[in-house]
């Protein structure tokens, strides 16, 4: 009985983790597929003419899908070696945020078209599709991301001052009467001009108003260029960090292209390029 | 008669798709205007006064333009060694598309207007031009743009996935009163946010509205710096790459300028610079 | 009698400049969340139907913070060395100018709202928290941002003259009647534009000043590429030169990891980093 | 007499051309004022207030400033040894159309709005200062943008043929009733969008016309990436060039910092970098 347990666990794990063996990916690809099929359901049954057609339809495929993912969810915990290190990880807790607005919509009314938080999920595909590539390119992202998130919070901190400065100028400046009614909508109207969104929803409306605006937006416009560069720096220096990683064990000549098999000077064979780190 | 079929077929190749030749360049030019005249007969017949008055006028060179513009993409797949390969180039399927919208109209009025996609043809004028320096431009452009194209693919994925989250979410916290009809509306307006062009035809009114539509503006503002650290470091790392790939053959100093002909370290003649792949 | 009062001092100093002992770290630990409750109840006493109900709790508030904030810059002048030095260094002038509006504002009403000035105080946290990471992140984005001022400067100029010339070609094209009132007004439209804001509070009606907006928007959004250029390529520069400027004392090899601490050819000890200059 | 005159004309070419000594910098100073009072001159009376109250005194002003400078353009031509080449040069040309909308709005009232095309002759503000560093940081701006005209002049093409498609595109999709009246019209739109600024004066009504909208918005938001990363690149390379062209004349030894004066690693002595030039 212990060894059945313990085999049909194992099964299930290869199906589920797994994604070398015909029945994981198999089960990968109609993940996803369910996935997409059920954000496109929630999203349809938003449009008030489609739900007074097929509201009842796709309240049924909702709930399919949440009884589906919840079933799937229950699985991962329990084939899992470590459930509480699945349950902790990114996609562990979007599994379970991915169903719980259906069961919250129970007691609150609408809470379900917050499942289209499932749309995270689709993430998983480059897992799913083994697309190397993809993947390594997503990694490389995320990684210049994380090396970046130091500079571009201290900018974004810089950044948020800034806004909070340029809200309240205008609330004196401009004030209740010409729709800057308090400090908090001020911000939200310093926000929406710094990032050049510019809704026109509030405008200054007096020539003091209108400079101090147009400083404002000539900031938001000048400082763009803050993060752009930090990242762009981040990723040049990568290039560059991944070409001269390599030495050529011969001649020690450095600087070889990323799919070099030989030193371009010598001859001498190249070690292989490290394998993306990273699951 | 077969040899005389021979040579006419390969009279108008030698016009058609010969640049170098003067009969060549001058059916080029003239294809280029007619381009440029087509398109603007059909931005101008869109125009209510223009069409009340030169309407016949404009219908008839629509479709002058679309019989000659037929006749061209004949007699290319005629004269084309491999039709089929040209019918499916880039080019081949522009020529193509070019011509159908006319005929379209007979049967869906309006269709005509989509005419203007002739414009696209117009691309053609960097190789009949020879402007080198341009095509070679605009190839490293191309090049520079292929080889990102995963990056920005997996970057443009994370960013629909983050839009849809946005959009429903707004749907939730905002809900019809506000504008926000549906979820597929909600995602129209998140993406008006995220790209920062914020028309302001739909604008959160609540102030939890607000504060979540300051998030989504932040993101956009924020995350443009990816695509654009993506392609600035490949092209830096372009740039590089160039300097370094020419050697000197006999010191082994790399970093030559683009022009130069001798090794700026010893005076040995350098190899010249491979000449810009593609047509 | 002297020599209690300097011992007095001189724990004051330590309990304000000082950041490695516990009542230095605690105090300024107190400043920081002092300063952000007091941005905060200026904030929400701007919002009408909290003013109506706590109005009078948050104005006690808002002077029991100021007089802290008095006192303790008065401290800040007595305990410095040169008083004068910290009085006109950044961080003097926003500690001065953030106590000023609330006396503003018995003379001039609404003046307090300036209060959120103080945000600026809380920049101090880098300091405060003895991020030394941070610290550093802050100090290399602003000697950035130094290295490049004389060339931002110089766009900006070039970009104030092109707002202008299109401000007042709006002025003639479009004219009072659609909305362009003035040049100042017309000026204060092409910085909307130019910055790809667009409230769409003024906006061309005539073909001909779509014409003159539509080049402006165009150069607007070609133009962007100048100051992230700028700051990319001083970006790219410093991680460079850093990488470059320690050098191996035996083999003199350069370009070594800022966390290497051994020559990665000859494995000769490498001198260590120089330490972040500033405070 | 001879004598006389060509002392004369000398003297004028030292004050109007020169910048070394006392008198020709007095000159671009007191010029430099002149043009700076001229163009806030025309900006006030375009205010009604301003010019109701004060409109004889700045109709004076116009004039005056518009025979002064009319005045210093003949003087330069007549001093000038080649008057053909300084009328041809870009400061020539603005100099001559400064004074021309004066004239013009005898005829043509409304015209001297335009008079704020002065403010282009401020850029010689550079030169004038003697500001070395600044009008050397402009020189390398601007040459950075001219080396990247032709890679900029294939974006910007590319870019106008897909607004030319969206336009047409959305002028079929939505149709005169929802705004887009015609194709010039639905152009000015796709380019309202796609550059961003998002006036909202038009904006999308049908579901499929918001499909097509949110595809120009992600567009506009994806391809500013391409002339930044040109710029950038480009910036990148000049820098990296500038460290490079230095060589030690005793060691060979490349990238030095521009300010170095000795080799980095043996101690001779370096050349002095180039000048900067131009004018």
């Amino acid at each position: 009985m212990n060894t059945r347990y313990a085999s049909l666990r194992d099964r299930w794990r290869h199906i589920i983790f797994g994604t070398d063996t015909r029945a994981g990916r198999r089960f990968d690809q109609l993940l996803i597929l369910a996935i997409i099929a059920s954000v496109v359901a929630v999203t349809l049954d938003s449009v008030q003419s489609i739900h007074q057609r097929h509201g009842t339809l796709l309240y049924a495929a909702e709930w399919a899908f949440t009884v589906l993912f919840t079933l799937e969810y229950m699985i991962r915990l329990w084939v899992s070696d470590r459930p509480l290190r699945y349950a902790r990880s990114f996609y562990g807790v979007v599994d379970l945020v991915s169903v719980i607005p259906t069961y919250l919509s129970l007691l609150l009314p609408g809470a379900n078209y917050l499942l289209t938080i499932r749309a995270l999920r689709v993430l998983r595909v480059f897992r799913v599709l083994k697309l190397a590539q993809l993947m390594d390119e997503a990694n490389q992202l995320g990684s210049t991301l994380v090396r970046t998130r130091r500079k571009i919070g201290v900018f974004m901190f810089a950044v948020v001052v800034v806004i909070i400065i340029f809200g309240s100028l205008m609330y004196v400046v401009e004030g209740p009467a010409n729709g800057f009614t308090s400090i908090p909508r001020s911000i939200y109207w310093a926000i929406v001009t710094i990032t050049t969104v510019g809704y026109g929803d509030i405008s200054p409306q007096t020539p003091f108003g209108q400079a101090v605006a147009s400083l404002a937006m000539i900031t938001g416009y000048a400082i763009i260029a803050v993060p752009t560069g930090i990242v762009s720096a981040e990723m040049s220096r990568a290039h560059m960090v991944k070409r001269y990683e390599r030495e050529c064990p011969n001649c020690h000549r450095h600087d070889h292209d990323p799919d070099a098999r030989f030193c371009k000077q010598c001859g001498t064979g190249l070690p292989r390029p490290e394998a993306p780190q990273g699951s």
